[in-house]
């Protein structure tokens, strides 16, 4: 009984880290569909967030039946009741690809992202990416030190943040107030996106430790 | 002991009630701050975001507590569950009133928004503290009706922030590019506040018919 009860609650891990993996891929192909115009990308990172969704879906109602048929005890419960968080956040991060990708295809067939600030959109997807694989792995091996690093990667987004509203603020700045919108959401996507993936690796810190990463959240 | 835990059920939904209500102020409060430079207005409530963050904590851990003493019966579960959900969305309103009540300081003393968008950001505000008010009958009463009212609540915060872009890309729109970048993010955060109120209603229309409002979510 408890053995099979021990497999479960791997099984909604493997289904978290799965998920993470299936949001990693999403966050990358929106990047890329956002910096070359790709609009069959675009579409299919839109598309496949429904799996994302479904997944989700299908995660929750696993693990509320598992709370009920089994009635765990108060660590295995907090597992749990902090995987149906986690999974939140990562079905959150999934329509932050799709919102990226959004953008992407309402700008086609001219790319969204302006010369000036494509490496600085670039790097954003590359630490966002990096910052769900990491979370991928603190998921994985429950690993209390990695989850710490997430943290640090954080500032590495909020400092290309900035960066972006700088160059909106440029006198310099040449591409008019509709792409000034777009890029200010753009930035603010990633930045949620990496919010998000904070916040897994802080619950998933508590979890091991059983104290906080951070007094500041 | 039914009889216990029946009375902490009903105290689990009164906290989620007074948490909305607290939301709602804050709300109207950083409105008012955003639309008049009240900087007093706009520090208390960033100050006490902190007192809704302790709510959910506060109330978080009692639910549960619930789950693991109790051992709670399926529906009684689902509703413990979603009310962990309901507590974050309403944590995360209260997050974007204070983002607003942050831009009202950020540009003390000036007025942060042009006059000409005033009158849209007043609506946005006042549309979004009735769909709060709304979901805390709905959360009071378990009104499955009026649930329904706040998607089409949702859909005038939709139109008020089209209503938001369209004059940052009106020709005659001169107050350059930095407040075309608070104006966009402060109209995201009013669609986001609305979007997790409209997610409250959802859930509470669930609990109570066992279907879906809507499927597009």
């Amino acid at each position: 009984m408890r053995e099979q009860f021990q497999e479960e609650l791997d099984g909604v891990s493997a289904t978290l880290v799965q998920m993470a993996g299936l949001v990693k891929v999403a966050m990358e192909h929106a990047t890329t569909a956002l910096l070359t115009a790709d609009l069959t990308l675009a579409e299919k990172v839109i598309a496949d967030d429904s799996i994302i969704d479904d997944m989700q879906h299908e995660l929750d109602a696993r693990t509320i039946k598992l709370i009920t048929l089994q009635g765990p005890v108060a660590s295995d419960l907090r597992t749990l009741v902090t995987s149906l968080r986690m999974s939140a956040d990562l079905e959150r991060m999934g329509d932050l690809a799709h919102h990226i990708s959004k953008s992407a295809r309402m700008r086609y067939p001219a790319t969204a992202v302006p010369p000036e600030l494509a490496l600085t959109i670039e790097d954003m997807g590359r630490v966002c990416v990096k910052i769900i694989e990491k979370v991928a792995t603190v998921l994985q091996n429950r690993d209390a030190e990695r989850a710490l690093e997430v943290e640090k990667d954080d500032d590495e987004i909020d400092a290309l943040h900035r960066k972006i509203i700088q160059t909106l603020l440029d006198p310099n700045w040449t591409h008019g107030v509709e792409t000034a919108i777009d890029m200010t959401l753009l930035g603010r996507y990633y930045e949620r996106c990496a919010d998000h993936a904070v916040s897994i690796a802080r619950r998933v810190y508590f979890l091991v430790t059983g104290t906080y990463a951070d007094s500041d959240k």
